[in-house]
């Protein structure tokens, strides 16, 4: 009857709500990739559990819209928070037909914000986020948004750097906010934040190019005119006067 | 010894973490406005609580920085996430000179992501988060963000959008992003998100205006070119291409 989307936060139950497990506990199905059914595992004992490594997403929000309509409540688990290019806004599209099941977004915590968190404070102030990816979304577009988010000088954050097929965006990218940003303007990237294997980096803007450390699970933050390096950690100041 | 900045999420305890509950635990002094200090009551009991409604943030930090001086571990408790218009960065600046104390960020649920799912998805996709104060940030460099982030078409979340003192800076916000968001624009806007008085409402870009309901504890969503409303919530697609 119900679906649940639920964040559950970047890896580790550390970083998950006791909302996002309620919802889980609650729910009678949990549909998900395999990696992050995984995440949760000590909670779907007893559970029926359809996880799948495949990318058709639509499939899976079919999926647990079929078991809704059987009359039970569902989980969907994804990484992070559920709404930021998680899964929260396909399933609404996908279940238009069918207001009588309620989707219930469980909010998590973001890369953008577990990342910040591993390197310091670099959003603290006005930012945006920009995923690189062009499955969805034409490069034009995804090229506007950087050159602008550079002039207005935006902390940027970029989620989907890199994929065996889009190797050199992230350079690309690097390019572009170069417009309005210094090659040695403070950044960082954090790999498999809250998870295994987890690294963070506090480099230049130069540094971003010609990386090979930075793969899909990274998520990478450009700093804006104010931000710096304070000890170590990567640090914005919340504003530009008094300081 | 050390100072755990933590985000606690936006307000009851539904959305806050273990790793932040568990923060709190090792800390022996809690510091923070008591609107937030009462907020993790719960934990408090048999520590040290600096609570304080002033505003003087740098004292706050201070206070922070001499118990952990004195040997002590701190929990510097914010609402929402700490990295988030919080005080990871402030912090970091006030204890420069002191690279023996340890910081360390803990991430929190943010309004962003706690609101949005309140409305369904409205984030999903590319988005920028914008404070519309100007106490520490010139308003004509918030202006040129609006109007950025409104031509590069990112959906648009806004954090203090109003105080006594800012009273029509959320119509002049809708103004300037009219360059390039039509008024009928899906919006929406949530109040005291986790917290007693929740109040969420999808609008127009319009509606937005001469709008006496939104206040310093709202958070406010701006569509983009594509977002929409289905069954009620604010969904905004994953891409542009095929769906
Ligand atoms: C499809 S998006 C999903 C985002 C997720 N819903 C969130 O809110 O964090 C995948 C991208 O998110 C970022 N990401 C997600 N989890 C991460 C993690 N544990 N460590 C580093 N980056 C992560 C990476 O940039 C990755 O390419
Ligand atoms: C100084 S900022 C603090 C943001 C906080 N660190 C976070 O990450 O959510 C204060 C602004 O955050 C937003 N906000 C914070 N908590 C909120 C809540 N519980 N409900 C609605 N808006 C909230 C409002 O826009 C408010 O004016």
């Amino acid at each position: 009857m119900k679906i649940y989307v639920v964040g559950i936060g970047p890896g580790s139950s550390e970083y998950m709500t006791p909302q996002a497990r309620a919802a889980i506990e609650d729910s009678d199905v949990v549909v998900g990739y395999t990696l992050y059914v995984d995440l949760v595992s000590d909670l779907t004992s007893g559970k029926e559990v359809k996880s799948t490594a495949m990318k058709q997403e639509v499939d899976r929000c079919r999926m647990a819209l079929d078991s809704a309509l059987e009359g039970k409540n569902v989980a969907f688990v994804c990484s992070g928070d559920a709404g930021v290019y998680g899964m929260a806004g396909i399933m609404a599209e996908v279940a238009e037909e069918h207001p009588e099941v309620e989707i219930v977004t469980i909010p998590g915590i973001t890369a953008a914000c577990s990342g910040a968190a591993v390197l310091g404070a670099p959003l603290i102030h006005d930012f945006a986020v920009i995923s690189l990816s062009d499955l969805l979304t034409p490069w034009e577009k995804i090229e506007k948004r950087l050159r602008m988010a550079a002039e207005a000088d935006f902390v940027v954050c970029l989620y989907n750097p890199k994929s065996k097929k889009r190797h050199d965006y992230i350079d690309k990218a690097a390019d572009i906010m170069h417009c309005a940003k210094a090659w040695d303007t403070p950044c960082g990237y954090v790999k498999n934040i809250g998870r295994e294997g987890e690294k963070a980096i506090v480099c230049t803007m130069a540094d971003l190019k010609d990386n090979d450390d930075i793969d899909m699970f990274t998520t990478v933050f450009i700093g804006n005119s104010a931000t710096k390096v304070i000890n170590g950690k990567l640090v914005t100041p919340r504003g530009y006067k008094n300081i």
